[in-house]
C-alpha cells in the first residue's frame, strides 16, 4: 500500500497503533506498521527505559512517541514549582469525601504507604510533559504525537529541528486547521467512538470534512478495529489508520488481565463519554464509577488536571484491588468487536488481508 | 452497481432516501434509487393522498413506506377508543407548566382555535400505526419499513402476502437478529450519527457486526451524506445506504425555509441525542429546546408516546412563531456537510460519482 504517509515514514502499512506497551509498538512497527508510545503514565527517566528497549527490539523500523499536552488546563500560568501544591489546594472538600465514600462503599481497601505524590499530575499539563518530549526526542523516533489539540509551535519547531514529524489528534475541521496552522504534518482525525479524549462527531461523520479542510494526510482514529473499518477509512479519505483499544487485548499487551477478560467479552454499547477519569470528555469502559459520576449524589467532575489528581490515587487503589465493578479504564466502542486474543503481528496481517478482501468485494459489486 | 438489494427491489443503485416528503420519494427512485416515505406525520387520509400523489409520478419506479410501530411505549395495553384520553391523564401538571413557561419566555404566541387533538399521537403507537399500514398495502409499495425494532409478526406477514418486502432499523446486532426472527427482509443498520431515532453505536463500529450478525442483506445509515461515505458504508460490509438528512435541504424539500437555512449553516457540532420530541432518545438539531430539557429547570422527560403528547402542540405554535431559537427537529451529523441546495437528481448522481472516485483512489493506493 502506498499513501503520502507510507512515504514520509518508509513504511509498507499505513497503520499506527497507539499503545501504553512497549511490546505491542514494536511488534507493530516490525510487521510493517508504526508502533506509537503513548508516554502519558510514564516518569522520564522510565520513558528513558522503555525507549532504550523499543530501540533494541524495533529492529530499525520507524516508531512514534504520543504525548499529552492540552491545549489549555486548569494552572498554566502556574510556576512549575509550585504547580502540584496549588492545584491541590483547588481541589473541594466535597469532591475528596465522594471518591472516599465511593471506595468505602465498594470495600476498597486503603492504599498501604506507597501513595506516590510524583504521580499525580502525570503528562497531563504542559510542565509535566515537556520533560517527556525531551526524553523522546533523544532517540530515533520518526513520530511525535500530541493527543489534546495543537502541541506549542516550540515544540513542532524542535521536532522538526531533529527530522521527527508531528502529529495531533483533531475531532472537528476547525481543530484540525489549528494544527496545521502551528505545522503538524500529520492530523488524526478521531471520531466520538474512539476510546480517550475524543469528540462528538463520529468517524464517518468526521474524515471528509477533515480531508477537505487541510492539505496534510490525514489518519482516520475511531472505530478502526478490523480490514473492512479499515477500508471505510481510506475510502472516507484517510491515508492511514490510527487504532488503539484493539492493541489492548493482543498477547503481547501488559494489559491487567481482569481488563483484558472485560474487553473481550464487552459490546460496543458498554463504553460511555465521561469526565470522570480526567476533567475532558473521554471514552471510557462503563461501569459503576462512571455511572457513580452521572448519580444524583456527584459532586460534578473538576476541570483538567484537577480531576485525575482528584482520582489517581483511587484508581490505584482499585487497580490494585479485586474490586472489579469500579475498574474503569479508556475504551473505544470497538472493544465490541474485538473478542479473541491475538498475536500483534497476526492482528496486522488480518487488517491488511480483510482491507483487500473489502475492496475485492467493493470491486465486484460494480462490476469491476 | 449490484447487490442483493437492487437484485431484490430492481433498482440500479443501492441508495434509499427517508424523507417526509413525496417529491423527493419520488425523484429518487425516478434517479434509479429508492425513495422511502415517512408516514408519521400523515392521517390515513393524508397518506393516501401523498401515496397517490407518488405513484402518479414514480414513472413505475419501486418506492417504499416508513412508518414506526415502537416495540414498547407506554398504554400499548389501552383500548384505541380510550388511548387518547388515558394517556393525557398521564401527563402531570408541573410538565404542561414547563413548556408553556418556556414558550412564554420566549414570547411564542398561544395557538389560536386550531389546536389538533388528532394529531398529538401521531403514528407512534400500534394503534395509530396500522391505519397508515393499511393504506400503504393498497399502494404498489415495494418496501414497508419499520423505524422503531422489529414489526409486528403479523404485519410482517401482511406484506410478505402482497409481495412488499419488510426492512426494519436497527442500532444494535441484538435488535437486528430479532427482526430476523420476525422475518425482515432487509436491516437498516443505524448509527448514533443518524437523525432521529437512533442508538449509541456508531456507523463504523455497528455495520460490521450487524452484518456479521445476520444473513439477509444490510443497509447503512447514519452519516452518510456524500459517495465517499457511501463507500465507506459499503466497504463495512452494507449491500446499500439509508439516507435520511442529506435530503432536507434539496430543491424539491419542503423543508421550512428557516430550517433550510439553519441546516445548510449548521456544522456536525449542531446536533445533540435527546429525549425532547418523543421520549426516546432522538438526534435533533441543538438549540434552546434540547438545551431546556437539559437545564437544571427541566422536569425531565416522559417516556413515548407521551412526550410528543406533551409537547406537538408546542412544537406547533414555534413553527408557527418566528422564534427561530426554539425550533428543533431530527438531523443527524451529516448536516455538517451538506451546504449548498441541489436538485434530488444531481444528489443522487453526486452520490454515485464520488462513490466511483472513491473507489478508483483506493485501487491507486493498493497499485491495483
Amino acid at each position: 500500500m502506498r499513501t503520502r504517509v507510507t512515504d514520509m515514514f518508509g513504511i509498507e502499512l499505513p497503520i499506527f497503533a497507539f499503545s501504553h506497551c512497549r511490546d505491542v509498538v514494536a511488534a507493530v512497527s516490525r510487521a510493517g506498521g508504526m508502533g506509537v508510545l503513548g508516554a502519558l503514565y510514564f516518569t522520564p527517566e522510565e520513558l528513558e527505559m522503555e525507549l532504550k528497549w523499543i530501540d533494541d527490539h524495533v529492529d530499525g523500523r520507524p516508531y512514534g512517541v504520543d504525548v499529552v499536552m492540552p491545549a489549555s488546563y486548569e494552572g498554566a500560568d502556574f510556576a512549575a514549582e509550585e504547580l502540584v501544591g496549588r492545584l491541590q489546594s483547588m481541589i473541594p472538600d466535597g469532591h475528596r469525601a465522594f471518591v472516599e465514600d465511593l471506595l468505602s462503599r465498594h470495600g476498597v481497601p486503603p492504599l498501604s504507604s506507597d501513595a506516590d505524590p510524583g504521580r499525580v499530575l502525570l503528562g497531563w499539563t504542559d510542565a509535566t510533559a515537556r520533560p517527556q518530549v525531551e526524553v523522546a526526542l533523544r532517540h530515533p523516533i520518526a513520530l511525535l504525537a500530541n493527543a489534546l489539540g495543537p502541541p506549542p509551535a516550540d515544540v513542532v519547531d524542535l521536532a522538526h529541528a531533529r527530522g521527527v514529524k508531528v502529529a495531533a489528534l483533531a475531532s472537528t475541521p476547525r481543530h484540525a486547521l489549528k494544527q496545521v496552522e502551528v505545522g503538524v504534518d500529520v492530523v488524526v482525525a478521531q471520531g466520538t467512538e474512539a476510546g480517550g479524549h475524543t469528540g462528538e462527531i463520529s468517524t464517518m461523520v468526521l474524515i471528509p470534512q477533515v480531508v477537505d479542510a487541510v492539505d496534510v494526510p490525514v489518519l482516520a482514529a475511531g472505530g478502526i478495529g478490523n480490514g473492512r473499518q479499515m477500508a471505510a477509512g481510506m475510502a472516507l479519505g484517510a491515508e492511514g489508520v490510527w487504532t488503539g483499544s484493539l492493541w489492548l487485548t493482543v498477547e503481547e499487551a501488559d494489559t491487567p488481565e481482569m481488563a483484558k477478560q472485560r474487553i473481550l467479552a464487552a459490546t460496543s454499547r458498554d463504553t460511555v463519554r465521561s469526565r470522570s477519569w480526567t476533567g475532558k470528555p473521554a471514552r471510557l469502559l462503563r461501569n459503576e464509577w462512571t455511572e457513580a459520576w452521572e448519580s444524583e449524589e456527584s459532586p460534578g467532575t473538576l476541570p483538567m488536571p484537577l480531576q485525575f489528581m482528584l482520582v489517581s490515587d483511587a484508581l490505584r487503589r482499585i487497580g490494585r484491588s479485586d474490586v472489579s465493578e469500579l475498574a474503569t479504564f479508556p475504551a473505544g466502542q470497538v472493544i465490541g468487536v474485538t473478542n479473541q486474543v491475538r498475536s500483534t503481528k497476526d492482528v496486522v496481517f488480518g487488517l491488511v488481508e480483510e482491507y483487500a478482501e473489502a475492496l475485492e468485494r467493493l470491486g465486484r459489486i460494480t462490476g469491476d
